[in-house]
Protein backbone atom coordinates (compact mmCIF):
# COMPACT_ATOMS: atom_id res chain seq x y z
CA UNK A 1 0.00 0.00 0.00
CA UNK A 2 2.32 2.84 0.90
CA UNK A 3 4.64 3.75 -2.05
CA UNK A 4 8.16 2.42 -2.22
CA UNK A 5 11.50 3.94 -3.06
CA UNK A 6 14.88 2.22 -3.20
CA UNK A 7 18.34 4.04 -3.66
CA UNK A 8 21.66 3.24 -2.98
CA UNK A 9 23.28 6.26 -0.98
CA UNK A 10 25.97 8.09 -2.70
CA UNK A 11 29.41 9.52 -2.01
CA UNK A 12 28.19 12.92 -2.03
CA UNK A 13 25.56 12.10 0.83
CA UNK A 14 28.56 11.12 3.30
CA UNK A 15 30.69 13.47 5.58
CA UNK A 16 33.91 12.95 7.36
CA UNK A 17 32.71 10.90 10.17
CA UNK A 18 32.27 8.35 7.44
CA UNK A 19 28.02 7.83 7.41
CA UNK A 20 25.59 10.03 5.77
CA UNK A 21 25.46 13.73 6.95
CA UNK A 22 21.48 13.98 8.73
CA UNK A 23 20.14 16.27 5.82
CA UNK A 24 20.44 13.90 3.67
CA UNK A 25 18.56 11.58 4.99
CA UNK A 26 15.36 14.51 4.25
CA UNK A 27 16.53 15.05 1.02
CA UNK A 28 16.20 11.48 0.10
CA UNK A 29 12.66 10.88 1.44
CA UNK A 30 11.78 14.59 -0.69
CA UNK A 31 12.93 11.92 -3.33
CA UNK A 32 11.17 9.10 -2.73
CA UNK A 33 8.17 12.06 -2.06
CA UNK A 34 8.91 13.35 -5.96
CA UNK A 35 9.12 9.77 -7.47
CA UNK A 36 5.38 9.02 -5.94
CA UNK A 37 4.04 12.13 -7.53
CA UNK A 38 5.45 11.23 -10.74
CA UNK A 39 3.87 7.21 -10.62
CA UNK A 40 0.95 9.39 -9.47
CA UNK A 41 1.28 11.17 -13.28
CA UNK A 42 2.18 14.13 -11.94
CA UNK A 43 4.72 16.55 -14.07
CA UNK A 44 7.23 16.89 -11.62
CA UNK A 45 8.76 19.72 -13.78
CA UNK A 46 5.94 22.18 -13.46
CA UNK A 47 4.68 20.86 -9.74
CA UNK A 48 7.12 22.21 -7.92
CA UNK A 49 7.72 25.55 -9.91
CA UNK A 50 4.80 27.19 -8.30
CA UNK A 51 2.47 28.72 -10.66
CA UNK A 52 -1.35 28.53 -9.83
CA UNK A 53 0.03 27.57 -6.17
CA UNK A 54 2.73 26.65 -4.29
CA UNK A 55 3.19 23.52 -1.86
CA UNK A 56 5.92 24.88 0.89
CA UNK A 57 6.51 22.32 3.83
CA UNK A 58 5.88 24.06 6.67
CA UNK A 59 7.53 21.59 9.04
CA UNK A 60 9.90 18.30 9.17
CA UNK A 61 10.84 15.87 11.34
CA UNK A 62 13.39 13.14 11.29
CA UNK A 63 14.95 10.35 13.56
CA UNK A 64 18.14 8.23 12.91
CA UNK A 65 18.53 4.80 14.60
CA UNK A 66 21.08 3.46 12.79
CA UNK A 67 24.15 5.06 10.28
CA UNK A 68 24.02 4.72 6.69
CA UNK A 69 26.78 4.32 4.57
CA UNK A 70 27.86 5.06 0.98
CA UNK A 71 27.13 2.06 -1.19
CA UNK A 72 24.30 1.10 1.27
CA UNK A 73 21.10 0.01 -0.34
CA UNK A 74 18.06 1.67 1.49
CA UNK A 75 14.48 1.59 0.65
CA UNK A 76 12.32 4.42 1.25
CA UNK A 77 8.27 3.57 2.36
CA UNK A 78 6.32 6.82 2.11
CA UNK A 79 2.76 7.01 3.41
CA UNK A 80 0.89 10.27 3.09
CA UNK A 81 -2.32 11.92 4.45
CA UNK A 82 -4.47 14.26 4.70
CA UNK A 83 -4.45 16.56 7.55
CA UNK A 84 -7.13 19.57 6.37
CA UNK A 85 -8.35 21.41 2.94
CA UNK A 86 -4.92 22.65 2.63
CA UNK A 87 -2.33 20.68 4.12
CA UNK A 88 -1.39 16.63 4.08
CA UNK A 89 1.65 15.17 5.72
CA UNK A 90 4.24 12.48 4.56
CA UNK A 91 5.57 9.60 6.65
CA UNK A 92 8.68 7.50 5.48
CA UNK A 93 10.37 4.54 6.92
CA UNK A 94 13.89 4.49 6.03
CA UNK A 95 14.60 0.74 5.69
CA UNK A 96 18.33 -0.67 5.28
CA UNK A 97 18.83 -3.29 3.07
CA UNK A 98 21.80 -6.05 1.62
CA UNK A 99 24.43 -3.33 1.95
CA UNK A 100 27.47 -4.09 -0.49
CA UNK A 101 29.57 -3.67 2.59
CA UNK A 102 28.20 -6.47 4.51
CA UNK A 103 27.64 -9.97 4.57
CA UNK A 104 24.00 -10.08 2.27
CA UNK A 105 21.68 -11.11 5.21
CA UNK A 106 18.62 -9.46 3.52
CA UNK A 107 16.78 -8.97 6.99
CA UNK A 108 12.90 -10.21 6.59
CA UNK A 109 11.64 -8.18 10.36
CA UNK A 110 11.11 -4.74 9.11
CA UNK A 111 11.81 -3.47 12.54
CA UNK A 112 15.40 -4.69 12.14
CA UNK A 113 16.29 -2.85 9.12
CA UNK A 114 14.44 0.55 10.00
CA UNK A 115 17.60 2.88 9.90
CA UNK A 116 14.95 6.12 10.04
CA UNK A 117 11.96 7.49 10.28
CA UNK A 118 10.69 11.33 8.78
CA UNK A 119 7.86 13.66 8.58
CA UNK A 120 7.04 16.39 6.41
CA UNK A 121 4.06 18.79 6.49
CA UNK A 122 3.11 20.46 3.28
CA UNK A 123 0.50 23.70 3.04
CA UNK A 124 -1.10 25.02 -0.20
CA UNK A 125 -0.36 28.53 -0.52
CA UNK A 126 -2.05 30.72 -3.21
CA UNK A 127 1.23 32.68 -4.62
CA UNK A 128 -0.87 35.67 -5.47
CA UNK A 129 -2.28 36.65 -1.91
CA UNK A 130 -0.21 34.37 0.09
CA UNK A 131 -2.58 32.68 2.02
CA UNK A 132 -3.62 29.38 2.29
CA UNK A 133 -5.78 27.43 -0.30
CA UNK A 134 -7.47 24.10 -1.50
CA UNK A 135 -5.41 20.75 -2.45
CA UNK A 136 -5.79 20.21 -6.30
CA UNK A 137 -7.65 17.32 -7.21
CA UNK A 138 -4.16 16.14 -8.88
CA UNK A 139 -2.82 16.04 -5.51
CA UNK A 140 -6.10 14.18 -3.46
CA UNK A 141 -5.67 11.68 -6.28
CA UNK A 142 -1.88 11.31 -5.13
CA UNK A 143 -3.23 10.67 -1.28
CA UNK A 144 -5.75 8.43 -2.60
CA UNK A 145 -2.95 6.25 -4.06
CA UNK A 146 -0.28 6.66 -1.93
CA UNK A 147 -2.16 7.09 2.00
CA UNK A 148 -5.57 8.75 2.70
CA UNK A 149 -8.04 11.52 2.28
CA UNK A 150 -10.35 13.17 4.84
CA UNK B 1 23.67 35.60 25.79
CA UNK B 2 22.76 32.26 23.02
CA UNK B 3 25.50 32.12 20.20
CA UNK B 4 24.64 33.65 17.33
CA UNK B 5 25.61 33.06 13.55
CA UNK B 6 25.22 35.54 10.96
CA UNK B 7 24.88 34.14 6.78
CA UNK B 8 24.26 35.34 3.83
CA UNK B 9 21.79 32.79 1.40
CA UNK B 10 23.38 31.43 -1.23
CA UNK B 11 22.09 30.73 -4.86
CA UNK B 12 23.23 26.98 -4.20
CA UNK B 13 20.73 26.54 -1.40
CA UNK B 14 17.66 27.64 -3.70
CA UNK B 15 15.43 25.54 -5.18
CA UNK B 16 13.07 25.93 -8.67
CA UNK B 17 10.21 27.58 -6.21
CA UNK B 18 12.42 30.38 -6.07
CA UNK B 19 13.45 29.45 -1.79
CA UNK B 20 15.96 28.16 0.09
CA UNK B 21 15.35 23.95 -0.09
CA UNK B 22 13.87 23.06 3.10
CA UNK B 23 16.84 20.70 4.24
CA UNK B 24 19.57 23.59 4.06
CA UNK B 25 17.81 25.69 7.14
CA UNK B 26 19.21 22.47 9.06
CA UNK B 27 22.37 22.68 7.35
CA UNK B 28 22.60 26.79 8.29
CA UNK B 29 21.89 25.40 11.69
CA UNK B 30 24.67 23.12 11.52
CA UNK B 31 26.63 25.46 10.55
CA UNK B 32 25.98 27.65 13.70
CA UNK B 33 27.04 24.91 15.52
CA UNK B 34 29.95 24.49 14.01
CA UNK B 35 30.97 28.38 14.97
CA UNK B 36 29.72 28.30 18.49
CA UNK B 37 32.59 24.80 18.84
CA UNK B 38 35.57 26.84 17.24
CA UNK B 39 34.40 29.86 19.29
CA UNK B 40 34.54 27.66 22.46
CA UNK B 41 38.50 26.13 21.33
CA UNK B 42 37.09 23.01 19.88
CA UNK B 43 39.13 21.90 16.59
CA UNK B 44 36.42 21.17 14.37
CA UNK B 45 38.62 19.42 12.04
CA UNK B 46 39.21 16.63 14.72
CA UNK B 47 35.98 16.69 16.77
CA UNK B 48 33.98 15.41 14.12
CA UNK B 49 36.33 12.96 12.61
CA UNK B 50 34.92 10.67 15.20
CA UNK B 51 38.12 9.09 16.89
CA UNK B 52 37.99 8.50 20.65
CA UNK B 53 33.66 9.72 20.28
CA UNK B 54 31.12 10.04 17.87
CA UNK B 55 28.59 12.56 18.17
CA UNK B 56 25.72 11.63 15.82
CA UNK B 57 22.53 13.31 15.82
CA UNK B 58 19.68 11.36 16.52
CA UNK B 59 17.46 13.43 15.99
CA UNK B 60 16.33 17.06 14.09
CA UNK B 61 12.83 18.99 13.30
CA UNK B 62 12.29 22.32 11.44
CA UNK B 63 9.86 24.12 11.52
CA UNK B 64 8.89 26.92 8.50
CA UNK B 65 7.57 30.44 8.85
CA UNK B 66 8.75 32.36 5.96
CA UNK B 67 10.82 32.02 2.66
CA UNK B 68 14.22 32.46 1.85
CA UNK B 69 15.33 33.86 -0.70
CA UNK B 70 19.28 34.39 -2.46
CA UNK B 71 21.07 37.32 -1.14
CA UNK B 72 18.91 37.35 2.24
CA UNK B 73 20.99 38.01 5.90
CA UNK B 74 19.84 35.79 8.32
CA UNK B 75 20.83 35.02 12.14
CA UNK B 76 21.29 31.82 13.63
CA UNK B 77 20.37 31.65 17.71
CA UNK B 78 21.32 28.63 19.23
CA UNK B 79 20.98 27.50 22.44
CA UNK B 80 22.26 24.40 23.59
CA UNK B 81 20.80 21.87 26.75
CA UNK B 82 22.36 18.71 28.22
CA UNK B 83 19.99 16.54 28.57
CA UNK B 84 21.45 13.92 30.37
CA UNK B 85 25.37 12.58 30.62
CA UNK B 86 25.32 11.36 26.98
CA UNK B 87 22.89 13.59 25.52
CA UNK B 88 22.23 17.73 24.54
CA UNK B 89 19.73 19.73 22.65
CA UNK B 90 20.23 22.26 20.13
CA UNK B 91 17.57 24.70 19.56
CA UNK B 92 17.80 27.57 17.11
CA UNK B 93 15.86 30.50 15.68
CA UNK B 94 16.27 31.57 12.19
CA UNK B 95 16.01 35.67 12.24
CA UNK B 96 15.26 37.15 9.56
CA UNK B 97 17.42 40.46 8.43
CA UNK B 98 17.49 43.51 6.27
CA UNK B 99 17.55 41.39 3.38
CA UNK B 100 19.12 43.35 -0.27
CA UNK B 101 16.26 42.79 -1.95
CA UNK B 102 13.72 44.34 0.12
CA UNK B 103 13.42 48.11 1.63
CA UNK B 104 16.35 47.79 4.51
CA UNK B 105 13.80 48.09 6.83
CA UNK B 106 15.49 46.24 10.07
CA UNK B 107 12.87 45.00 11.90
CA UNK B 108 13.76 45.17 15.82
CA UNK B 109 11.07 42.79 17.19
CA UNK B 110 12.73 39.01 17.04
CA UNK B 111 8.77 37.66 16.64
CA UNK B 112 8.65 39.21 13.56
CA UNK B 113 11.82 38.28 12.50
CA UNK B 114 11.42 34.65 13.36
CA UNK B 115 11.64 32.62 10.07
CA UNK B 116 12.08 29.35 11.26
CA UNK B 117 12.76 27.52 14.08
CA UNK B 118 14.70 23.94 14.40
CA UNK B 119 16.11 21.51 17.25
CA UNK B 120 18.76 18.90 17.22
CA UNK B 121 19.53 15.94 19.16
CA UNK B 122 23.04 15.14 19.85
CA UNK B 123 24.00 11.39 21.49
CA UNK B 124 27.91 10.60 22.23
CA UNK B 125 28.56 7.10 21.14
CA UNK B 126 31.91 5.32 21.81
CA UNK B 127 32.79 4.07 18.66
CA UNK B 128 33.94 0.71 19.90
CA UNK B 129 31.24 -0.72 21.51
CA UNK B 130 28.69 1.34 19.49
CA UNK B 131 26.99 2.41 23.65
CA UNK B 132 26.34 5.57 24.75
CA UNK B 133 29.31 7.16 26.74
CA UNK B 134 29.90 10.37 28.51
CA UNK B 135 29.83 14.03 27.13
CA UNK B 136 33.55 15.30 27.20
CA UNK B 137 34.97 18.03 29.28
CA UNK B 138 35.30 20.20 26.64
CA UNK B 139 31.44 19.70 25.36
CA UNK B 140 30.20 20.25 29.11
CA UNK B 141 32.32 23.74 28.94
CA UNK B 142 30.55 24.47 25.41
CA UNK B 143 27.07 23.47 26.94
CA UNK B 144 28.01 25.85 29.53
CA UNK B 145 28.77 28.99 26.92
CA UNK B 146 26.04 28.27 24.88
CA UNK B 147 23.06 27.16 27.23
CA UNK B 148 23.34 25.04 30.12
CA UNK B 149 24.49 22.01 31.53
CA UNK B 150 22.78 19.44 34.16
CA UNK C 1 30.76 -0.25 -24.51
CA UNK C 2 30.38 2.45 -22.12
CA UNK C 3 28.76 2.50 -19.40
CA UNK C 4 25.14 3.86 -18.87
CA UNK C 5 23.97 5.65 -15.97
CA UNK C 6 20.28 6.57 -16.16
CA UNK C 7 19.01 9.28 -13.70
CA UNK C 8 16.11 11.22 -12.89
CA UNK C 9 16.44 15.30 -11.89
CA UNK C 10 15.28 15.89 -8.61
CA UNK C 11 14.15 19.12 -6.80
CA UNK C 12 17.26 19.67 -4.61
CA UNK C 13 19.49 19.79 -7.68
CA UNK C 14 17.63 22.90 -8.99
CA UNK C 15 18.13 26.38 -8.23
CA UNK C 16 16.01 29.66 -8.48
CA UNK C 17 16.73 30.31 -11.83
CA UNK C 18 14.42 27.27 -12.32
CA UNK C 19 17.42 24.72 -13.81
CA UNK C 20 19.99 22.05 -12.52
CA UNK C 21 22.88 24.39 -10.68
CA UNK C 22 26.08 23.62 -12.16
CA UNK C 23 28.01 21.61 -10.02
CA UNK C 24 25.30 19.32 -9.48
CA UNK C 25 25.60 17.96 -13.06
CA UNK C 26 29.63 16.63 -11.34
CA UNK C 27 27.81 15.15 -8.98
CA UNK C 28 25.29 13.16 -11.13
CA UNK C 29 28.58 11.98 -12.91
CA UNK C 30 30.09 10.80 -9.66
CA UNK C 31 27.31 9.23 -9.10
CA UNK C 32 27.40 7.24 -12.29
CA UNK C 33 31.13 6.85 -11.64
CA UNK C 34 30.59 4.93 -8.15
CA UNK C 35 27.56 2.55 -9.71
CA UNK C 36 30.04 1.64 -12.85
CA UNK C 37 32.03 0.78 -9.20
CA UNK C 38 29.23 -1.39 -8.00
CA UNK C 39 28.84 -3.02 -11.48
CA UNK C 40 32.40 -3.93 -11.74
CA UNK C 41 32.44 -5.71 -8.10
CA UNK C 42 33.77 -3.01 -5.91
CA UNK C 43 32.50 -2.80 -2.54
CA UNK C 44 32.09 0.99 -3.23
CA UNK C 45 31.55 1.44 1.11
CA UNK C 46 35.55 0.70 1.43
CA UNK C 47 36.55 1.69 -1.42
CA UNK C 48 36.14 5.80 -1.03
CA UNK C 49 37.18 5.79 2.78
CA UNK C 50 40.17 5.53 1.99
CA UNK C 51 42.56 2.57 3.82
CA UNK C 52 45.57 2.02 1.93
CA UNK C 53 44.65 4.29 -1.16
CA UNK C 54 43.08 7.26 -1.43
CA UNK C 55 41.86 8.06 -4.93
CA UNK C 56 41.55 12.00 -4.95
CA UNK C 57 40.24 13.85 -8.25
CA UNK C 58 42.96 16.14 -8.76
CA UNK C 59 41.05 17.38 -11.97
CA UNK C 60 37.11 17.78 -13.05
CA UNK C 61 35.34 20.18 -16.08
CA UNK C 62 32.04 20.36 -17.19
CA UNK C 63 30.21 22.16 -20.25
CA UNK C 64 26.88 22.71 -20.62
CA UNK C 65 25.01 22.62 -23.75
CA UNK C 66 21.03 23.13 -22.44
CA UNK C 67 19.46 23.52 -19.18
CA UNK C 68 18.20 20.53 -17.32
CA UNK C 69 14.76 20.62 -15.38
CA UNK C 70 12.87 18.75 -11.86
CA UNK C 71 11.57 15.53 -13.71
CA UNK C 72 14.29 15.28 -16.48
CA UNK C 73 15.44 11.52 -17.15
CA UNK C 74 19.02 11.84 -17.99
CA UNK C 75 21.39 9.32 -19.34
CA UNK C 76 24.84 9.24 -18.19
CA UNK C 77 27.66 7.54 -20.28
CA UNK C 78 31.06 6.75 -18.90
CA UNK C 79 33.98 5.90 -21.17
CA UNK C 80 37.49 5.67 -18.44
CA UNK C 81 41.02 5.45 -19.59
CA UNK C 82 44.03 4.87 -18.25
CA UNK C 83 46.42 7.99 -18.37
CA UNK C 84 49.78 6.45 -16.73
CA UNK C 85 50.53 3.48 -13.32
CA UNK C 86 48.73 6.12 -10.75
CA UNK C 87 46.19 7.74 -13.02
CA UNK C 88 42.82 7.40 -15.06
CA UNK C 89 40.53 10.16 -16.50
CA UNK C 90 36.99 9.46 -16.90
CA UNK C 91 35.15 10.96 -20.25
CA UNK C 92 30.82 11.57 -19.26
CA UNK C 93 28.74 12.59 -21.64
CA UNK C 94 25.04 13.72 -20.33
CA UNK C 95 22.41 12.76 -22.37
CA UNK C 96 18.75 14.44 -22.40
CA UNK C 97 15.47 12.18 -22.85
CA UNK C 98 12.20 12.25 -22.79
CA UNK C 99 11.35 14.04 -19.43
CA UNK C 100 7.69 14.05 -18.43
CA UNK C 101 7.55 17.87 -19.23
CA UNK C 102 8.06 17.91 -22.50
CA UNK C 103 6.26 15.98 -25.98
CA UNK C 104 7.52 12.52 -26.05
CA UNK C 105 9.81 12.77 -28.49
CA UNK C 106 12.30 10.22 -27.79
CA UNK C 107 15.68 11.71 -29.82
CA UNK C 108 17.53 9.33 -31.73
CA UNK C 109 20.57 11.26 -32.02
CA UNK C 110 23.07 11.16 -29.31
CA UNK C 111 24.10 14.56 -30.81
CA UNK C 112 20.79 16.41 -30.65
CA UNK C 113 20.10 14.47 -27.06
CA UNK C 114 23.63 15.97 -26.16
CA UNK C 115 22.96 18.60 -22.74
CA UNK C 116 26.55 18.05 -21.40
CA UNK C 117 29.64 16.63 -21.11
CA UNK C 118 32.15 16.38 -18.23
CA UNK C 119 35.95 14.85 -17.27
CA UNK C 120 37.03 13.83 -14.50
CA UNK C 121 40.90 13.10 -13.09
CA UNK C 122 42.06 10.92 -10.36
CA UNK C 123 45.47 9.85 -8.62
CA UNK C 124 46.23 7.19 -6.61
CA UNK C 125 48.26 8.18 -3.62
CA UNK C 126 49.11 6.48 -0.63
CA UNK C 127 48.03 7.38 2.10
CA UNK C 128 51.18 7.76 4.70
CA UNK C 129 53.79 9.00 2.64
CA UNK C 130 51.16 11.31 0.43
CA UNK C 131 52.87 9.92 -2.89
CA UNK C 132 51.72 8.36 -5.84
CA UNK C 133 51.17 4.70 -6.12
CA UNK C 134 50.01 2.30 -8.52
CA UNK C 135 46.47 1.50 -9.53
CA UNK C 136 44.60 -1.77 -7.81
CA UNK C 137 44.35 -4.38 -10.46
CA UNK C 138 40.83 -3.74 -8.97
CA UNK C 139 40.66 -0.41 -10.99
CA UNK C 140 42.65 -1.63 -13.30
CA UNK C 141 39.96 -4.25 -14.26
CA UNK C 142 37.29 -1.40 -13.88
CA UNK C 143 39.34 0.57 -16.57
CA UNK C 144 38.87 -2.43 -18.61
CA UNK C 145 35.30 -2.92 -18.35
CA UNK C 146 34.45 1.11 -19.11
CA UNK C 147 37.45 1.81 -21.11
CA UNK C 148 41.38 1.43 -21.59
CA UNK C 149 44.30 0.38 -19.64
CA UNK C 150 47.51 1.22 -21.12
CA UNK D 1 42.55 44.42 -6.82
CA UNK D 2 40.94 40.61 -7.23
CA UNK D 3 38.14 40.24 -4.92
CA UNK D 4 38.66 37.98 -1.83
CA UNK D 5 35.88 36.07 -0.25
CA UNK D 6 36.84 34.24 3.10
CA UNK D 7 35.27 30.97 4.32
CA UNK D 8 35.04 28.35 7.18
CA UNK D 9 34.92 24.67 5.38
CA UNK D 10 31.74 22.86 6.81
CA UNK D 11 31.42 19.79 8.33
CA UNK D 12 28.44 19.02 5.22
CA UNK D 13 31.26 19.99 2.51
CA UNK D 14 33.40 17.06 3.79
CA UNK D 15 33.17 13.42 2.73
CA UNK D 16 33.73 9.79 3.35
CA UNK D 17 37.31 10.25 2.79
CA UNK D 18 37.52 13.06 5.39
CA UNK D 19 38.38 16.18 3.00
CA UNK D 20 35.89 18.43 0.99
CA UNK D 21 33.93 16.77 -2.06
CA UNK D 22 35.01 17.84 -5.39
CA UNK D 23 32.36 19.66 -6.60
CA UNK D 24 32.08 21.82 -3.23
CA UNK D 25 35.19 23.50 -4.20
CA UNK D 26 32.90 24.77 -7.38
CA UNK D 27 30.08 25.86 -4.80
CA UNK D 28 32.83 27.71 -2.43
CA UNK D 29 33.93 29.83 -5.67
CA UNK D 30 30.17 30.58 -6.71
CA UNK D 31 29.74 32.06 -3.08
CA UNK D 32 32.41 34.14 -4.00
CA UNK D 33 30.93 35.46 -7.18
CA UNK D 34 27.74 36.11 -5.46
CA UNK D 35 29.97 38.16 -2.63
CA UNK D 36 31.31 40.15 -5.44
CA UNK D 37 28.11 40.92 -7.02
CA UNK D 38 26.44 42.01 -3.47
CA UNK D 39 29.39 43.98 -3.02
CA UNK D 40 29.00 45.58 -6.49
CA UNK D 41 25.42 46.93 -5.37
CA UNK D 42 23.63 44.18 -7.48
CA UNK D 43 20.58 42.81 -5.93
CA UNK D 44 21.66 38.61 -5.32
CA UNK D 45 17.91 37.75 -4.92
CA UNK D 46 17.07 39.16 -8.71
CA UNK D 47 19.73 38.98 -10.14
CA UNK D 48 19.69 35.23 -10.08
CA UNK D 49 15.93 34.49 -10.51
CA UNK D 50 16.06 35.48 -14.81
CA UNK D 51 14.21 38.33 -15.63
CA UNK D 52 15.11 40.01 -18.47
CA UNK D 53 18.27 38.34 -18.92
CA UNK D 54 19.79 34.69 -17.86
CA UNK D 55 23.64 34.20 -16.81
CA UNK D 56 24.00 30.88 -17.39
CA UNK D 57 27.55 28.65 -16.39
CA UNK D 58 28.25 27.41 -20.06
CA UNK D 59 32.04 25.75 -18.57
CA UNK D 60 33.50 25.05 -15.20
CA UNK D 61 37.06 23.68 -14.44
CA UNK D 62 38.51 23.14 -11.14
CA UNK D 63 41.81 21.54 -10.28
CA UNK D 64 43.47 20.08 -6.26
CA UNK D 65 46.53 20.75 -5.09
CA UNK D 66 45.94 20.01 -1.80
CA UNK D 67 42.77 18.71 0.57
CA UNK D 68 40.69 20.28 2.43
CA UNK D 69 39.45 19.99 5.97
CA UNK D 70 36.48 20.09 8.02
CA UNK D 71 37.43 24.00 10.11
CA UNK D 72 39.58 24.82 7.64
CA UNK D 73 40.19 28.98 6.55
CA UNK D 74 40.21 29.14 3.01
CA UNK D 75 40.78 33.11 0.82
CA UNK D 76 38.88 32.58 -2.62
CA UNK D 77 40.87 35.11 -4.66
CA UNK D 78 38.53 35.98 -7.34
CA UNK D 79 39.33 37.96 -10.93
CA UNK D 80 36.52 38.22 -13.64
CA UNK D 81 37.28 38.85 -17.51
CA UNK D 82 35.65 40.16 -20.44
CA UNK D 83 35.46 37.73 -23.06
CA UNK D 84 33.08 38.81 -25.94
CA UNK D 85 29.89 41.13 -25.27
CA UNK D 86 27.86 38.60 -23.97
CA UNK D 87 30.07 36.40 -22.02
CA UNK D 88 32.49 36.76 -19.15
CA UNK D 89 34.85 34.38 -17.28
CA UNK D 90 35.74 34.20 -13.47
CA UNK D 91 39.38 32.81 -12.08
CA UNK D 92 39.47 31.53 -8.86
CA UNK D 93 42.38 30.72 -6.85
CA UNK D 94 42.07 29.30 -3.39
CA UNK D 95 43.89 29.78 -0.61
CA UNK D 96 44.60 27.50 2.53
CA UNK D 97 44.87 30.01 5.44
CA UNK D 98 45.96 29.16 9.40
CA UNK D 99 43.34 26.52 9.88
CA UNK D 100 42.11 25.55 13.40
CA UNK D 101 43.74 21.97 13.45
CA UNK D 102 47.35 23.19 12.41
CA UNK D 103 50.02 24.57 13.91
CA UNK D 104 49.16 28.47 13.35
CA UNK D 105 51.45 29.21 10.44
CA UNK D 106 50.60 31.46 8.48
CA UNK D 107 52.40 31.36 5.05
CA UNK D 108 53.48 34.54 3.52
CA UNK D 109 53.72 33.22 0.00
CA UNK D 110 50.74 32.64 -2.30
CA UNK D 111 51.71 29.72 -4.25
CA UNK D 112 52.39 27.67 -0.81
CA UNK D 113 49.03 28.67 0.35
CA UNK D 114 47.62 27.45 -3.00
CA UNK D 115 45.12 24.24 -1.96
CA UNK D 116 43.05 24.55 -5.35
CA UNK D 117 41.89 26.66 -8.91
CA UNK D 118 38.94 27.26 -11.19
CA UNK D 119 37.53 29.10 -13.79
CA UNK D 120 33.76 29.43 -14.84
CA UNK D 121 33.02 31.04 -18.13
CA UNK D 122 29.11 32.81 -18.10
CA UNK D 123 27.07 33.70 -21.08
CA UNK D 124 24.35 36.46 -20.88
CA UNK D 125 20.87 34.60 -22.75
CA UNK D 126 17.93 36.26 -22.96
CA UNK D 127 15.17 34.02 -22.02
CA UNK D 128 12.43 34.57 -24.81
CA UNK D 129 14.61 33.89 -27.50
CA UNK D 130 17.05 31.87 -25.61
CA UNK D 131 19.92 33.75 -27.72
CA UNK D 132 22.96 35.43 -26.60
CA UNK D 133 22.19 39.23 -25.84
CA UNK D 134 24.74 42.01 -24.58
CA UNK D 135 25.82 42.07 -20.96
CA UNK D 136 24.12 44.70 -18.74
CA UNK D 137 25.73 47.83 -17.71
CA UNK D 138 25.56 46.62 -14.25
CA UNK D 139 27.78 43.90 -15.39
CA UNK D 140 30.16 45.85 -16.60
CA UNK D 141 30.54 47.89 -13.63
CA UNK D 142 31.13 44.46 -11.80
CA UNK D 143 33.81 43.34 -14.14
CA UNK D 144 35.35 47.16 -13.74
CA UNK D 145 35.59 46.22 -9.96
CA UNK D 146 37.05 42.60 -10.29
CA UNK D 147 38.72 42.43 -13.24
CA UNK D 148 38.99 43.78 -16.83
CA UNK D 149 36.28 44.85 -19.74
CA UNK D 150 37.06 44.64 -23.49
Amino acid sequence: MPFTYDRTIRFHETDAAGVVYFTNVLVICHEAYEASLIASGVNAGTFFRSGDAAMPIVHASVEFFKPMYCGDRVSIQLLSKQVNDSTFEICYEILGNASDRAPQTLESDNTARLVGKALTRHVCIAPQTQTRTMLSSQLINWLRQTGSTL
